[in-house]
C-alpha cells in the first residue's frame, strides 16, 4: 500500500541520483565511501611514503591522473591540494607538481613505553615547578603550554555568546543552577555526542570545573587513600599530581605511541585485584598523541567490565581529530555503567572558562552529590555561555577551522624536527590534539636541555615530568598549538641545534 | 625642627575643626564616637524595649527632646525617622510619635543549643533531598533559600562589569589566570578586609569555587578519612554534608543564638587531643544568626592556638551586619597562622559566580596545590567581573542598600512572627546575615510542618536539617532574603496558622 501518492516517482529519482553520485564522486574501499579525490591523494601519498616517489620527483601530471583514474581535471587538483597542505608536494608553476624536499617520509616514532614501577621520586614535580612557575612572558616561545595559544581561540564569537547568555537568563546568570550542571548544556553536549553513545541523555551528564574538575570529583568518588590506580605511562602530570594529592599509589602501564595503552599489560593487575580504577586518555593522548584503535577500546571495556574495575575515560582532545571523523570512545562500547567519560572545552574553546563535563555511568549519584557537598554548583555564566556557542553552531565552524590549523601545525613540526634534530630523534605522529611526543639519544637529558632552551627563550617540557618513574628523562613534549611563522620555524631550529650539541 | 614650613599653622585648624565636630555632632561613650541621634535613638529604644512605654503611648515631643539632649530638631527627627525604620515607633499626624502597636519587644531567643553528640542518622538527609528537591517555582513562597533573591542583586551593574571584564583582558579572560587566582580581585579583597587583618596581603588569598569551594580545601588538607571535627550546633547543612563525604566524625558544640559558639564546650575535646580542626561561621552564623562577640573571637584564637589545631572561620556573612560597622574576625586575633579565613560574594553578589576566597595562614602551599591539582584555575571571567565591580566602588553602594533591605526585613519577620506565631515562640534576633532560627513548641514537629505549608505554596527549612543528631525537630531557619511584600506578611500569617494548629 502507498501511503503518499507520487512516492514511487520521488524514489525512483532519489535512487537515480544516489547511484550517479556514487558512480562519479565515491569510491567504494573496504566498507567506506570516500571522496575519489581522497583515494588518490592517499595512494600518491602512500607511493611517496613507502619512497616510489622520491624527493623533488615529478609526480603524473593532472591530465595523466585523469585518464588513469577517469575522473575530472577538478577532482585530480582537489587531490594534490590535499597533498600540498600536507607539505608532501610542491606545485611548480608550468612545470607540474613535484613530490617536497623536505616531505616527511622516514622520523621514526618512539616505541611502546616500559615503566619500571619501581622508583617514585620527586623529580618530576621539581621540573614541573621549574617549567610553569615561570609562565607569561612573551619573550620566550612556548612549546611546553599544555593549551591552544589565545589566537587559536574564537573570542569573538565567545563574547557575543557571553551576552547573549546575560540577555537570556532572567537573573543574568547570577543565581544557581541546576545541580548537574548547565540545562542547555548538558542537553548540546548530549546530542553533540550521539554518536558517542547513543544512550547518552542530558540527565547522564554533570558539568564540572573544566576536566580536571571532572576527574577530580571521578576519583574522590572511586578511591581511598592508599588504593592503586593504573595510567598510561608517560601520562599528564595533572593526572599523577591528583592521584598524589588523593594520596592514592599509581602503577604506570607501557603505553604505543599510536595505538595508546597496551592492554595485555593491564590484565595482570586487574587479576590480582588491587585496581580501584584505570585512567585512560583515549583519545590523542597528552604527551604522546596516541589514539587506541576502536578494537582496543572495546577490548579495554570488556576487560574492566570481566574484573568489575571502573575506567575513567579521559576523553578532552577527542573533538580535534585530524582524519575523516572523531574517533570513537571507550563509552560508546560501555553495557555496565563502568565507563567515567570525561571531556571539556579547555582545549578547544577557553581554558579559562573551566566548563567540563563527566557522564560517569552508575556512579551518577555519587558524582552529583560530590559536587554539590564541594561546589555547590558550577559557574552560570560561562556554561550558559558555552551552551549558546553550541546552540548557534559556531563550535562545529571553529572545530574545523581548528584541526585544519593543528594538522598542518603537527605535520610541519614533524618536518622541522626530522630537518633540524639530531640524527636518531624519534618523534610521534598525532593523528589528532596538540602535543607532540619527541624522543632523542639516550645521552640527552631533557631537563638540561630545558634549562639552556629556556635562556635562548624557548620553553619545552622535559618528559621526565610526565612520570612518577625514573623514565623519558630523554624525552620532551612540544605543543603546536600556535600559529605557524617564521619565529617557531626559528625556535625549533634554534632547539635542534641546542639538542645536537647536548 | 620643623620639616615643613607652614605645618604648625595647618595643625592647629586641623585641632579646632575636630574639636569642633566632637563637640556638636559626636557623643564619647564607653570609648566609641556614636552620631548624637544615634545616641538618642538608642536610649528611647531602650526605653521601648524595657516596656518603659508601652504599645500607643505617645513619646516624647521633638521640642522636649531638643531641650533634653541640647541638640537641634534635625537631630531629634534623624533619631525617630530611625525608630521608625525599626518599626518601633509610627508617626500620627498633628500629634507626635507614638510607640507602634507591634513593636517588637518581648520575642524570647531560644537558649543555647545542647546536642547530645550520641546518635548519627541520616534523617537530615532525607529532609535536605525533599526541601531541595523541588526548587524553582514560581508559587511558591521560599522561606527556605540559602541566598538572597535575585530582586536584591545588583544585576544591571555585575553586567556592567562583566563587559567591562571582557573589554579589559586581551584574551577576553578565555585564559588561565593565575593559579591562586585574579590578581586585582585579591588585591581588591586584600584592601577590603585591610581591617580584619593590617597583614593580609593579596598574596594570602586564593580565590576558590565560592565559600563552599574554600571549606572543602580546608578540610581536604586538614584531615584525612576517620578524623574528628568540631562545629557548631545548628550548623549549616553544606558543612555536615562535605564533613560527611570526606569520611569525618562530627562534634557539635553547644551554640548560643546571640553569641555563637560556647568555647568553653570546645575546650575538653581540644584538651583530647582528638580534634583535627574546627568550623566556626563567627558572623551571623547560619542559621542562628549568632555573632560571636571580639571576646569570644579572640578566646577562641588563643585556645586553638594552646592545643595547636587549625581553625576554620566561615565569613560569608560578615558583610551584611545591620550595627555600626562590620564585626571584627577570628582572623584578626590569629598569629600563628592558625586561621583559615573564607569568604565569598555568593551572599551579596552572585551565587552563580562561585567566587569565593580563603586566606589559609600557614596552610598557603597546601591549598594552592590543591586548587592547582583539583581544578587547575578558577573561572577567569566571573573573577575579573567581581574586581571590576570592586574597583569601580559598586560593591559599598550595593551593600549599604542590602543591608538596610535586610535588617528592616529582620524585624518585620520578627514582628510578624510576634504576632503570628503560637505563644512560646521563640526566635533568634541576628545583627545581620538574612536567617532566623525559629524555635516552636517542643510538641510541634517542624518536618511535618514544612510538608503542610508547602501543600499551602510555602517552603521552609526544618531545624533537623542542621544536625546530625536527633535535635532541632521543633525548629525551623527562615530566610528574609526577600522584598517584603503583602504576600510575603501573608506567608508568615498562614505559617503562624499551620504552626498554631500543629
Amino acid at each position: 500500500m502507498c501511503l503518499y501518492k507520487g512516492a514511487g516517482k520521488s524514489i525512483m529519482i532519489t535512487v537515480t541520483v544516489f547511484v550517479f553520485l556514487t558512480e562519479t564522486v565515491f569510491m567504494k574501499k573496504a566498507g567506506n565511501t570516500k571522496f575519489r579525490y581522497q583515494n588518490i591523494a592517499d595512494e600518491l601519498e602512500g607511493k611517496i611514503r613507502k619512497g616510489l616517489y622520491a624527493a623533488g620527483d615529478r609526480l603524473p601530471s593532472v591530465r595523466a591522473l585523469c585518464r588513469e583514474y577517469d575522473v575530472s581535471m577538478n577532482t585530480v587538483l582537489q587531490a594534490y591540494y590535499q597533498l600540498e597542505s600536507k607539505l608532501l608536494v610542491e606545485s611548480r608553476p608550468q612545470s607540474g607538481y613535484y613530490v617536497a624536499a623536505s616531505a616527511d617520509r622516514g622520523t621514526e616514532i618512539p616505541e611502546t613505553s616500559n615503566p619500571p614501577n619501581s622508583v617514585v621520586s620527586d623529580k618530576g614535580e621539581y621540573i614541573i615547578g621549574e617549567v610553569y612557575g615561570r609562565r607569561n612572558s612573551t619573550e620566550i616561545t612556548y612549546f611546553s603550554m599544555g593549551v591552544p595559544s589565545p589566537e587559536l581561540l574564537p573570542v569573538s564569537g565567545l563574547n557575543k555568546s557571553v551576552a547573549s547568555a546575560l540577555r537570556k537568563d532572567p537573573g543574568s546568570c547570577t543565581g544557581y543552577e541546576d545541580i548537574k550542571g548547565n540545562q542547555d548544556l548538558r542537553r548540546e553536549l548530549a546530542r553533540r555526542h550521539f554518536h558517542v553513545d547513543g544512550r547518552l541523555k542530558s540527565g547522564d551528564l554533570i558539568t564540572t570545573t573544566g576536566c580536571m574538575g571532572a576527574l577530580s570529583f571521578c576519583l574522590m568518588a572511586l578511591t581511598e587513600r592508599g588504593d592503586t590506580i593504573a595510567v598510561e605511562s608517560p601520562v599528564y602530570f595533572g593526572i599523577l599530581q591528583l592521584a598524589r594529592s588523593l594520596g592514592l599509589n599509581v602503577v604506570e602501564l607501557p603505553t604505543h605511541p599510536a595505538d595508546g595503552l597496551e592492554i595485555d599489560a593491564l590484565k595482570p593487575y586487574l587479576e590480582k585485584g588491587k585496581l580501584k580504577a584505570c585512567i585512560v586518555v583515549s583519545n590523542f593522548n597528552n604527551p604522546l598523541g596516541s589514539c587506541m584503535p576502536s578494537a582496543h577500546k572495546k577490548a579495554l571495556v570488556e576487560l574492566v567490565e570481566k574484573y568489575d574495575v571502573p575506567l575513567i575515560e579521559d576523553d578532552l582532545y577527542g573533538d580535534v581529530w585530524f582524519g575523516d571523523r572523531r574517533p570513537e570512545t571507550c563509552k560508546s562500547f560501555d553495557e555496565s555503567g563502568l565507563v567515567l567519560w570525561c571531556g571539556s572545552v579547555s582545549k578547544t574553546l577557553a581554558p579559562g572558562y573551566r566548563v567540563g563535563w563527566v557522564a560517569p555511568g552508575k556512579y551518577l549519584e555519587k558524582l552529583v552529590n560530590l559536587k554539590l557537598f564541594h561546589t555547590v554548583s558550577s559557574n552560570t555564566l560561562a556554561q550558559a555561555a558555552i551552551a549558546d556557542f553550541l546552540e548557534k553552531g559556531r563550535y562545529e565552524a571553529h572545530l574545523k577551522r581548528l584541526r585544519h590549523t593543528l594538522h598542518i601545525n603537527s605535520l610541519r613540526f614533524r618536518q622541522a624536527i626530522s630537518t633540524f634534530f639530531p640524527e636518531g630523534t624519534k618523534v610521534s605522529q598525532p593523528s589528532g590534539g596538540f602535543v607532540l611526543w619527541v624522543e632523542l639519544n639516550p645521552s640527552i637529558d631533557t631537563f638540561e636541555l630545558y634549562t639552556r632552551a629556556l635562556k635562548q627563550g624557548i620553553s619545552i617540557a622535559p618528559g621526565r615530568m610526565f612520570t612518577l618513574q625514573n623514565q623519558f628523562n630523554n624525552c620532551l613534549r612540544l605543543s603546536y598549538g600556535m600559529s605557524w611563522n617564521e619565529s617557531v620555524e626559528q625556535a625549533l631550529r634554534k632547539l635542534g641545534e641546542l639538542a645536537r650539541s647536548s
